[in-house]
């Protein structure tokens, strides 16, 4: 039973990335290789898990009827990257130039603002927080996810408590450029095709992430189509693993996996259409096992740039100081 | 009344420093300069405490009839340097060759290996803490140091308790390199005359001291008589301040000041004899004021090398990760 928009997206349109090296698995809900997987936090396409089935219906004019009358966080650029900023550092840091621009507006001005970008090379991206502003219809849609499935999951692999829900609706060509999250996510797809571009996080030190207290904390300065060697010579060691999700599909992305999402090509349905399910991490054993994985070790530098930043009393500091601790004592 | 040995030193026999500017004070135990130098945590040199007046009958005979049968810790050396190294550390890390080394005889053992110094290139230094071991009569010269001077000094300036008095007995060119100690320390002349080269903390970044956990922890990397200004150039930055001390001088050298300790030569007496009197710091301030001082600073650094070693469970990895933490991320 297809209750999802087929649709399909445009294969000539997807870039080429020279660092892709394999392919996510793509499993049933019912293949218990899925749940190997996630126990160790790999990323894992599942194919039927009906997660979101009770969203198929969910297209621009249904969304428009029912999402009420709130407002939403939109965003537009003017290439096609919509690179995440902390929007509070932002305003305190002058010298930053906020590589998109957000807008808080009805989901009627958001669809006006989509017209305006079939005339104009302007992007836009709507990344709202579900919440509970939106009209009765969306909320028994959102009541019949399959929380007994993600539940069970989240039980079973000890996360912690959901955070929250964010919808997505973009643009195709629309990027989200290669970052991690400090939360486990099942990113569901309902409309469209997203190709998802997954970085390992013992790759931290391939993709350079802005310095913790930036406004682009955990976002990487490489742009991987265009990357600068020069500045980011690690980079050429990155490798990805790639999938392409369409309606259906749940990718599950581990807690400090990075990861790129671009939105690809196609003119019917002409957005696509995503829901996160964002849960906290696992909390630490009593017992530190040695050496760290991959992700303790990311835990553990973000944790001494935030301590440096506080016992200098300025973020700005830190990167002196961490000079100071390097340069010529522990450089090789 | 001159009670100290007057002998001298061969002014030809100094080495030329680049990175000499200025001249240490040299100030009277009258002088309310004096209280207002060591209160601000700068070196001077205290010309008449008459701290150590009743070890100025020590010479070599006098100590061997009155040290006692204990156990002395002396230093071998086949340069003229005596690089401080941590025993306990060297020993676990096996790559690591000691840059002298070191030998527990009696006092009349160290005599021996004074005199065969005079037919070989090997120099020798005695360093030694002062323990109850001692015969009386050098107990009687201790108990008649000026102990109501320095303990007005350590109350007056808050610093805690005393944690040992280190005698020294070192041959002419014997030096000390440049390091620095996490104590106050009143440094008593008795005997002969030594060069003392000292550096402000806020000189950290020009004296690329060892990673913490390397046996040679808080000595300079730098040969500042033949520095490597490739793999040390912020050297060039470096500039020492200078004193020269003799018999009954006591130089203040504050907490976190690195400085090198260099035997000038002489004939009479034949060896220089010192004692350290170190102090624990004064405690933190409740309230830190920010810009932290470079003292703080260095503490800082050190307590977040000695954190990442214990969360990666490997100290041997700490430079590893901060390297990440810094290339490209943390570099202009
Ligand atoms: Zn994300
Ligand atoms: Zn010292």
């Amino acid at each position: 039973m297809a209750v999802f928009a087929s649709g399909s997206y445009d294969p000539d349109s997807i870039t080429k990335y020279s660092s892709i090296t394999e392919q996510i698995p793509r499993r049933s809900i019912q293949d218990p290789e899925t749940y190997q997987l996630i126990k160790d936090s790999k990323p894992v396409v599942i194919t039927d898990t009906n997660l979101v089935t009770s969203a198929s219906k969910w297209d621009l004019e249904y969304l428009n009827k029912n999402l009420g009358d709130g407002l939403f966080y939109v965003y537009t650029s003017n290439d096609n990257r919509f690179k995440y900023f902390d929007n509070k550092r932002a305003e305190k840091c002058k010298s930053f130039v906020t590589p998109s621009e957000r807008h808080h507006v009805t989901f009627l001005q958001f669809l006006q603002m989509l017209k305006r970008c079939a005339r104009t090379k302007e992007k836009v991206y709507l990344q709202q927080t579900l919440n509970d502003s939106v009209g009765t219809n969306i909320v028994t849609d959102f009541l019949q996810f399959n929380w007994d499935w993600v539940n069970k999951c989240q039980a079973a692999y000890g996360w912690g408590s959901l955070s929250s829900n964010l919808l997505l609706i973009g643009l195709e060509g629309n990027i989200t450029p290669v970052h991690y999250d400090e939360q486990e996510n099942f990113f569901a797809q309902i409309s469209g095709h997203k190709r998802c571009l997954l970085f390992s996080p013992d790759q931290f030190d391939c993709l350079y992430p802005h310095p913790v207290a930036h406004p682009c904390d955990r976002q990487s300065q490489v742009n991987i189509a265009n990357p600068d060697y020069k500045k980011f010579p690690r980079f050429r060691n990155a490798h990805a693993t790639e999938a392409i999700v369409g309606p259906g599909d749940v990718l599950y992305i581990p807690m400090y996996w990075w990861h790129q999402i671009e939105s690809l090509s196609s003119r019917i349905p002409p957005v696509t259409i995503s829901v996160n399910f964002w849960y906290r991490g696992t909390p630490l054993p009593d017992v530190i096992q040695y050496p760290l994985s991959p992700q303790q070790r990311v835990s553990v530098m973000r944790n001494v740039e935030k301590m440096l930043a506080a016992a200098l009393g300025d973020a700005e500091k830190v990167g002196e100081l961490l000079r100071t601790m390097v340069e010529g004592r522990y450089t090789q």
